[in-house]
Order: structure tokens, then C-alpha cells, then sequence
């Protein structure tokens, strides 16, 4: 199968590092990054991509810009891994939108289009009978889509339960076991890694609703937006709060909800057992869902890091390989 | 898609009401239970089914048995559910093959004759171009075959770790939180429906063997049986290991493990730390697959019950329908 791939930051270079060590029968034969790019359809050498990387800045063609990669690549399946924006989804948005239109699948980890143009999108690859997937907008390495769409195909979905941001969970994590304030913690994630230099994005819940909003959406078929969510971060949150759960074998975690039957979408920090499953540890990530037959299930993974991201685009990648390759 | 259901014990019971149930475009073309058989190409109404077996004993022709079922039936799908045999896994390795061989996809929860002829089945299947499936057979609702196959592809797996079988996992469960001894946690879990009469096959281990010899053969492609599998089970284990194990903040479970490239297979109590993702409570399973790519997934859910596994023998019948749309 043929690739595209659009976007060179972290998860980009981790999914082409993983095509190009692994046997996965996937070609590269487009690439771009914010200031070039590349075509070749008969496969572009990974290790000589890197390296023109590594030398100049850019990988390709300074002529050429991520839309000749997107309407004028030689590829099966597009894959958007540039920087998201979660208020219009562009420019990835019209890279994906375009690509469909063009009979391509889609895959990406790029949050902001999904959350906002999820039905959208979705008409436009089922009127072009190419499928647009996107497990990686969600708990990382977490095989979530496929669960919901696959593994419990027939089950309703009555609600679903996650710790679907990292750094929020690693503070609270910290302050819990340590007693450290929200402060410190938030300090510490940063030296680790895990947070950001600005971390609003994370610490007041957005992160954690945009990803809500693609889950509502997977499990309720309707048109859930960023606005319907009700969002409370953590950053407001004591150590004395924390002691108090922990006194009562409880622990504060921020949950993102979704119960579609009633209207319920919300992002807070809440008290829970600590025997409860959605209890991870540090960055980890946790998905609840609740089902009519299935009864719970829980899935608990890594919910970020290149390498991981890559996994969940490659399991993308690969179901539409195998899916499509009886259909044609 | 037409369905022919074998077994009409809890598990084909809860399918067929299922089935009944919900609008899953799946229409039952023929029914065996262990005394007759009903054979209708235009779809057998499931009410008058159930009200027959509840009135007669049996649903059907006592002329006809489950092998004509089998051979003669018009379905696209075999759902194989009659009682397990984990030494021969007859009668339904037969009707497996037999069904297989005739170009018909084979769904089953029978865990027997998948651990025992994992590789046939799959040449078999390969051979006929057609699916067999098994989702059930482990982790009751927990669709990991799904993770393993479709959501984890291009991964490879390292390691597996399970909490396989719910018994165990509630006989720990009680003697570790109430301090009862064996005996009494045993006579607990019978009382609550969790142990059979003859609780051997789940408290030597046995049960969690099989299972972890189908993950086995899942993940490394290899022909593991189940004297492959070093098994101790919970029968020896005493209310002071497990106090001793709890002052330590960890506790003990049953853990089915599977490490392929060092060729470990084995099922054993283990002390493992009370934060792990795998430390699930009363009669709950839990896996923890170990990727080069996605790091450590786990998914927990609940092991058995009727309803849950007819969620994941629907799981796997809908895969089929949509797989095979698009090539037939």
C-alpha cells in the first residue's frame, strides 16, 4: 500500500522510523514538512529522508508544499500527522477533506479536524467509499477505535469513562503519592517532559473534552461539538482535597464522561475508589465503557510518545490494507 | 448473513436471544442442542425455538443431530457453542472442520478444540478462504483477539500476562480482603455461582492454561499445546501468603503468562504490586499485552456470563459480514 505522509515533527518521524524498520508492505511515496516536500512514486529511501533532514532543515522541494503532496501524490491512504488546532482544524482539515474528495483513505493523529468536522468528514469518505480512521486522536497506543467499532460491534455504548490526558494524571498522581501542591507538580511534569511550557491546554481539561468530543461522537453517532462539553480542569485543586480522598480510599482523578442518552458530556476532576480501574498511575491513560452486553471494559496504555502514536496510525493503516484488499 | 447456531446451553441461549433482540442483520438459518435439530434456509423463528425447548426439552427434529446441522445447513456461519472437551475437543473439532472444509466461516466460544488444534483450524480455514474466529474463547466480553489481530497489528508482542479465570480470581479476591481461608472462599464462590461442583479444572490452573495456550499460539504463530504450559494452581495457597503479600502493599493472583521468544508458558500465583493494572478485583479477567510499539496495553472485563459471551461471538460475527461484504 502506498503512503503519504503529511507533517514531520515527533510523530511523523516516529511512523516513518517504524515503516522503515519493520516489514509492513507500506511505500512511502510522498512526504512533506512545514517548509518542503517530496514525491516519489516509486518509493522514497526513509534513511536518506532523514538525512537531508537532519542536514538542511527540510526534507524536499522547497517548490513544493504539503497540498501538491495532498492532490497530486501517487498514494492509497493520506496520513495528516501535522500540528493540530482545535479551534478551525486547518490546515489539516482541508489536507483530509481533499484527499477523500480524491477516492484517498485518510489517517491521522490529529485531533482538531476529527472533534470538529467528525460528520463531515465522515459523509465525504463514505460518498467516496474510502474510510477516514483515527485511532491515534485518542489514548495514544490505546486500541479504542477498534474496540468500539470492531471488537464490540452489537453492543450499545451506554457511557464511556476516561483519563484521557497524561499530564493531568501525572499530577495528580504526584500530589497524591507525594503530597506535593499542584504547583510542584506541575513543575515536575514539565522537567519530566510531560507537560508543556504552556500547559493550559491540558491542566484546564480542553485536551481531555476534544478528545470526549471524538469518542461521543464514535459511540453516539451525533453531532457532538467542543461546545457541549462541560469543562473543569485541575488546576484549581488542593492537596488537602487529595489527602481527603486518599483518607477515604478514594483518589481524584480527571474523568471525561459521556453518557449520550442523557445529554451528559463533562470533563472534571472526581473522587474514585482507588480499586477502581480507571486508577492509572503517572501518564498513563484509561478508557471505561460501559456496554449492554459486554458489561465494563477497560483499557488501560500509554497515552502519548511518538513511537506509541505510530503504532495506533500503523494498526490504522493496516486494517484498511487488509479491509480493502479483497474489495479491489 | 445466515447464521447456524450449535449448543443451546447459556452461551447459545444468550446468543439467540441476542440475536433475537437487536437488529443485527443476522438471520438463523439452523439450531442443534444435544437432541435434535431444526433446519429452516429462510430463518428460524427464535420465540417458537425457545418456547418448543421450554416446552418439549429439546428444540427441534430428534432425527436430525448437530452433524446435519453442520453439513447440510444453508449458513454462511458456523457459531459452534456445544460443551467444551479439553483432551479430544470432540465432537466439535469435527463439526469445526467439517464446516470449514465446506467454505463456511466458523465462530466458537469452545475453548478445547482451538488450544488443542490451533494450527489445523487455521490451514483449514486459510484453504477455504474463510474466517475462523474465536473471540470468546478467552477473556469472556474482553474483545482481545480483536486488540491482538486488528488494533496491535504491526506490533509484536513480547510478552503476555493474564488474569484468566474468574474463580480464581474471586477465591483470591475474598481470602485477601476477609482473611478466609481457601475452603471458605471456595464455598463462597460456589455459592455465588462462580464455582462449579468439581472445582479442579479452575483451581489447578487448568482453565487459564488453555487460554493462555490459544493466546499463545495467537501472538507467536507457534504450536503451543497445553503440555507445553507449566501449571500450579490456587488450591495450595494459604491465608498467610496472602496476608504477608498484602503487608507488602502487593497481593497475589493467578497469572497465566506467556513470554514466547524465551519459550515461557506458565500459569502460577503470583505476588504482584496492588497498583498494577492487572490487580482486578472478584471475578473480573484482566491482560496486559507487552508491544515493541504501543508499550503495555491492558484490558479488563468480565470473564464469563452468557450475555457476554454471545457480545463476543456477535463481535466476531459482524467482523465477518463486513469483512466479506466488500469481496463477495
Amino acid at each position: 500500500m502506498k503512503v503519504a505522509v503529511l507533517g514531520m515533527g515527533s510523530v511523523g518521524r516516529g511512523l516513518l522510523e517504524m515503516i522503515e524498520e519493520k516489514d509492513l508492505d507500506l511505500t512511502v511515496t510522498a512526504v512533506a514538512d512545514s517548509r518542503s516536500a517530496l514525491l516519489d512514486k516509486d518509493g522514497i529511501r526513509i534513511d536518506e529522508l532523514f538525512l537531508a533532514k537532519k542536514e538542511h532543515g527540510f526534507c524536499g522541494d522547497k517548490s513544493l508544499s504539503a497540498m501538491d503532496v495532498v492532490t497530486r501524490g501517487d498514494y492509497d491512504a493520506l496520513v495528516e500527522v501535522t500540528p493540530t488546532n482545535a479551534t478551525t482544524g486547518e490546515p489539516a482539515l482541508t489536507f483530509m477533506k481533499t484527499a477523500l474528495e480524491r477516492g484517498k483513505h485518510v489517517v491521522t493523529s490529529n485531533k482538531g479536524p476529527i472533534a470538529r468536522e467528525f460528520a463531515m468528514l465522515h459523509q465525504i469518505a463514505s460518498r467516496n467509499r474510502v474510510q477516514i480512521r483515527y485511532e491515534a486522536t485518542v489514548g495514544g497506543a490505546i486500541p479504542i477505535m477498534h474496540a468500539l467499532r470492531q471488537g464490540l460491534a452489537g453492543n450499545r455504548v451506554l457511557a464511556i469513562f476516561g483519563v484521557l490526558n497524561g499530564t493531568c494524571n501525572y499530577i495528580l498522581t504526584r500530589m497524591a503519592k507525594e503530597g506535593l501542591t499542584y504547583e510542584q507538580a506541575l513543575l515536575e511534569a514539565r522537567e519530566m517532559g510531560y507537560a508543556e511550557a504552556d500547559p493550559t491546554y491540558d491542566v484546564k481539561g480542553i485536551d481531555a473534552a476534544i478528545k470526549l468530543v471524538i469518542l461521543a461522537n464514535v459511540i453516539g453517532k451525533k453531532n457532538v461539538v467542543l461546545e457541549d462539553v462541560e469543562v473543569t480542569g485541575i488546576d484549581m485543586l488542593t492537596t488537602d482535597a487529595l489527602r481527603l480522598a486518599e483518607s477515604e480510599h478514594c483518589t481524584i482523578r480527571l474523568i471525561a464522561e459521556a453518557i449520550p442518552e442523557k445529554g451528559i458530556f463533562r470533563v472534571a476532576p472526581r473522587i474514585i475508589p482507588q480499586s477502581h480501574p480507571l486508577v492509572v498511575e503517572g501518564s498513563l491513560n484509561a478508557i471505561t465503557i460501559e456496554t449492554d452486553m459486554a458489561g465494563e471494559i477497560t483499557l488501560i496504555g500509554k497515552g502519548a510518545g511518538s513511537v506509541e502514536t505510530a503504532s495506533a496510525i500503523i494498526g490504522d493503516l493496516l486494517f484498511i490494507r487488509d479491509f480493502h484488499a479483497r474489495g479491489h
